[in-house]
């Protein structure tokens, strides 16, 4: 059994890595961390959990919040773990950071992404920045093993958008400059704290576009593409909200080259995906739709060509708090202990 | 490992069942039985199941439907197992009926129940009514037992209503003739089967009262507060659907005997249900919610008392389809079998 | 032509009054007042109104704000008409409140209301207090004329409570101490500040009641019953919300006294309600729901006896925000400046 | 005042185009013709209508139902109008169409368009058929004139997609290969017939892509845009659907062609769009949604271009019952009869 410490514990993020470890045959929760509702029990935030974990949400700066662990998830926003993993990581911890602060393993990366977000660009930890994994198993899980100490778990748009572009990009069946990725998500992903467009008169019956000028998970997208082409690739996304409260869909368009036609397409999707547990491929008469992801960690995607346009359409959907999030951070954790990657992952959501 | 037989498989009572089944260590599916849908996955139909159920869909006249099983659950509409169970029996199974069919152990109760709904009053298999037992285990684990074959699973209002009026009825605190019982149901209490009131344009922002000439589920409420009290009660019960999927909320109301105050109250329902593991009480200021059982087989009970007017407020909480029916399905399966109640059971839900 | 100033212009009681004001034939929006979103457009918060209204809203203190109107409408808090009213009459004023501060036309009823709440029972213009008169047009409406200054505008339970028990208070049909109302209100009557309770990811799939502790409608509609009775009223009420928008759905019992039928219940309801043009009357089988009653002025009323235990069971339905606050003020202008009762609010809503 | 006919009457097309024209000023209902609910009051269908429309169903063979009118809505499926709307002609009426029937005057493009959809190619009144005009006011509005008789109104996708992108492929602003609509429809889009897709508990929580073979939208978008550019314009369209009940968001992507940069867009769509009255635009930061057309005939644009990929990038978002079809239905009979063409729909929805 291996201890796990959650910082940012009362968020949706928190209670997400909350639920699964404590589900997981091979791991236990140590210490819930944050800043707000300290003293309080992890079951007065989330009732659901009222009598399974009544555990005190303990304040970072609290003796028993700086214990060691085996394993530390940051689930917290960007700038917290560029400051605070290197000490955990000098007790002996693994840390898998949920933040922008670990998804780019080089100063220039990094810097580019900080300066479209209008914020410093330099990283606090550059020698961890250059050390730690972009945590998205299914493109790197050889470089995420017991070997590995630093993680920065993917963020939600991206893990979506790139698991159903990467074959196409890696097999070079679609022209580079053409992609666009057309992602909606349900409420969740905004967090936990609430603000007007998350109000719910605000927000049922309501569908929105947003931060037009630039969503955060673009540059891990196209990095991450860049890498899988060898071409650097610029995609435009658009992240949109609509009234749920899982779920990612996000339709992946891009000019399929001269000769590629739906076979091609097939292949390289199964075989880029072929040994992925969590990757479940659809036809476009499946009727597949956000809800059969809901509450697991799968991706499910539809793939798809418009024969009279010549385009790649791939359909991806998941829940952004499972494989969008907690979900993949506990298979990045069954990577690093060399756990059977689905590891308390393997189960399915509940219908209706 | 006993086996199970799951008929009427395709509607949100067989799906229910099917997914705790798959996660119960004692018990496994031997086949899934429905007049439509014949020949489809259970994947097909429940997408989320893939890979994990992709068993087919049997006919009732299928050879394979009609095989042996340790355990037969009929999540079927009334009027199937008063028919079908005896075969079963007779093969060595033991019987939960999702219906009305074997709601009341004696004819005269059943004639009475039929007639309310303006159906035939003659029971079809009236050997097997007397023999049933009403599947509460809160009210009745100890006639829940393995020497017990047949059992009438509860309705989902009236688990509601009776695990929130049960110590009041029996410890006489209320007059017996002044409980009301204001039910909120989810929408999926009405089944999968499509129709107007559930169209999501006309259900959702929209609340309704329905069934006001009579609820099917009145007539257990009363019987078992009856049988409970000693002397003859009758309810007033108002079904109401809210736009939501889950959940059902009902506020149950009394007037307080002489003498009869909070703490007498709290002392009833603690010792009531000290020993039922899925029943958790709090206090009027604990912003207990239905979103706090969503997924899970709790009953989540507010036990108050308003003391301006005297009366006796509880307000209950449950997911209408795990407490509501599969899961407490699912918990008499275990009390019939000897396995600890709460077997494949003692999980929380998800949040958000 | 009157002229109206909106105080509190920005909330949702604001936005309210200030769609009706605008297809008012008689009136029309002299100012717009608020504390926050000083200088921006009406549309800029609510850009439905681009094109429509794009005036200014204006801080409390500018002199715009200070400008005689013809009528005056405090959509804000407690506590704000009772200190800011008096200035507006003395300009020749006609003032709606939307608040608690002058629906207790007497001191004691306001000091009982305060201490109930928790706060200073001495009212800070007690002799517009005794002024005032309560704005339910459809108790009260013969003392809402062209004399009266002054209006508290009625809560939206409230409001929905007393037009569906007034009949039989009045007319005595059920004992005076076993009122109960079971109210479940939509997320938008709390308003448009965000918060935990209705954030969407909280909100969706969840239904709670809460202040069990008492709820600040409770005394307006105790009050109001007892003058109709003659005799003490009061009632138990439970506040509940559910996941919609718009819409209160009050279930109101009570015992009905000896000899009283259904024929009597529907002969006191008919000729209390004759002349309401905002109330409709349906029977239990009507299928009535509060889509029905969204986005008018209407309040709809299944009238029912529960033969079975001879009790009163009346389904009321509003709109919140029309019915329930916005519409209802206008109503009370109407009747304030001597138009007819329904000029601006004789419209339907939209379906779905 | 002229009097209208309304076909189809009970259905979300039906009850839309009623709503509207009891508000019009010019127009009035003469019959409401519909082959099922035949002989039940509108208000019985819907109820929020009750004192405002009682007006009998009246069967298509019914009398009543063939008595002359000024203007006839065909609020009907693909197939009706074509074998119905010669009669009415011949009556001296003007038709307003809702189906496919009429989107495309010739027969070639008829053709085309039933062949994609596997129907019969061959038109029913292919005399008509060329004397129709596509009834998309902003595209068409010299040829929707008191000459004309004969309308076919718009899709509900189309008129989203059409909008938006009508300015840039008239101006050969974007690579006419190039452009993709990814569009996401409210569940009233589907009608008012309840199916298994529509149905509460599947549809809460869910986000779909559906008809990725083809939808019927698709050739209308192409054809007028064909015109507009006078090149064969080909698009990649994917509808999607959401849990709401109103609303299209329509993202529109095409890479832009040399030189064209955001200045030059913008002074397109400002001239294009200039005397449009129901288009309103608005830039990438304005935070607009679909709730700020919710209710009414505005079709709001964010009309935006992403830099860094140099491409186009239009949010076109409508009200499917409103722009999307009963609204631009009317908007379509004020230019028939030559009132002004915001006669009646000049007016803006209702918030929250």
């Amino acid at each position: 059994m291996i201890k796990a410490k959650v910082i940012g514990a009362g968020g949706y993020g928190g209670v997400g890595i909350t639920e699964l470890l404590m589900k997981h045959p091979e791991a236990g929760i140590a210490c819930l961390v944050d800043k707000t509702d300290v003293g309080r029990r992890m079951s007065d935030l989330y009732p659901h959990l009222d009598g399974f974990c009544d555990m005190e949400i303990v304040d970072p700066e609290d003796a028993r919040a700086q214990e060691a662990a085996d394993v530390v998830f940051f689930a917290t926003p960007d700038g917290v773990a560029m400051q605070a993993a290197g000490a955990e990581l000098d007790k002996g911890a693994k840390v898998i950071d949920y933040s922008g602060d670990f998804r780019f393993n080089n100063l220039e990366d990094y810097a580019e992404y900080a300066r479209r977000l209008g914020r410093d660009p330099e990283h606090k930890s550059p020698d961890l920045l250059t050390e730690s994994v972009y945590g998205l198993p299914e493109l790197n899980r050889e470089r995420i093993t017991p070997d590995t100490r630093l993680v920065g778990n993917v963020g939600c748009f991206a893990i979506s958008c790139l698991l159903g572009l990467a074959p196409a990009v890696r097999e070079k069946l679609v022209d580079i400059d053409s992609i666009i990725c057309d992602s909606k998500t349900g409420v969740s992903g905004a967090g936990k704290k609430p603000g007007p467009a998350f109000h719910y008169p605000s927000r049922y019956d309501n569908m929105n576009a947003y931060r037009l000028t630039g969503h955060q998970h673009v540059m891990e997208i196209e990095k991450n593409l860049t890498i899988l082409s060898g071409d650097e690739v610029r995609v435009t996304f658009t992240a949109q909200v609509v009234p749920a409260c899982r779920g990612i869909l996000s339709c992946l368009y891009g000019s399929l080259r001269d000769g590629i036609g739906i076979e091609a397409v097939l292949d390289a999707y199964r075989s880029f995906h072929a040994d992925h547990p969590f990757v479940r491929m659809y036809d476009r008469n499946s009727g597949v739709g956000t809800h059969h992801v809901r509450g697991s960690n799968y991706c499910n995607l539809i793939v798809d060509v418009d024969e009279r346009t010549n385009r790649l359409r791939i359909i991806s959907h998941i829940d952004n708090l499972v494989k969008g999030q907690a979900g993949n951070a506990l298979q990045n954790m069954n990577l690093l202990f060399g756990f059977s990657e689905t590891t308390g992952l393997d189960h399915f959501g509940q219908h209706p």
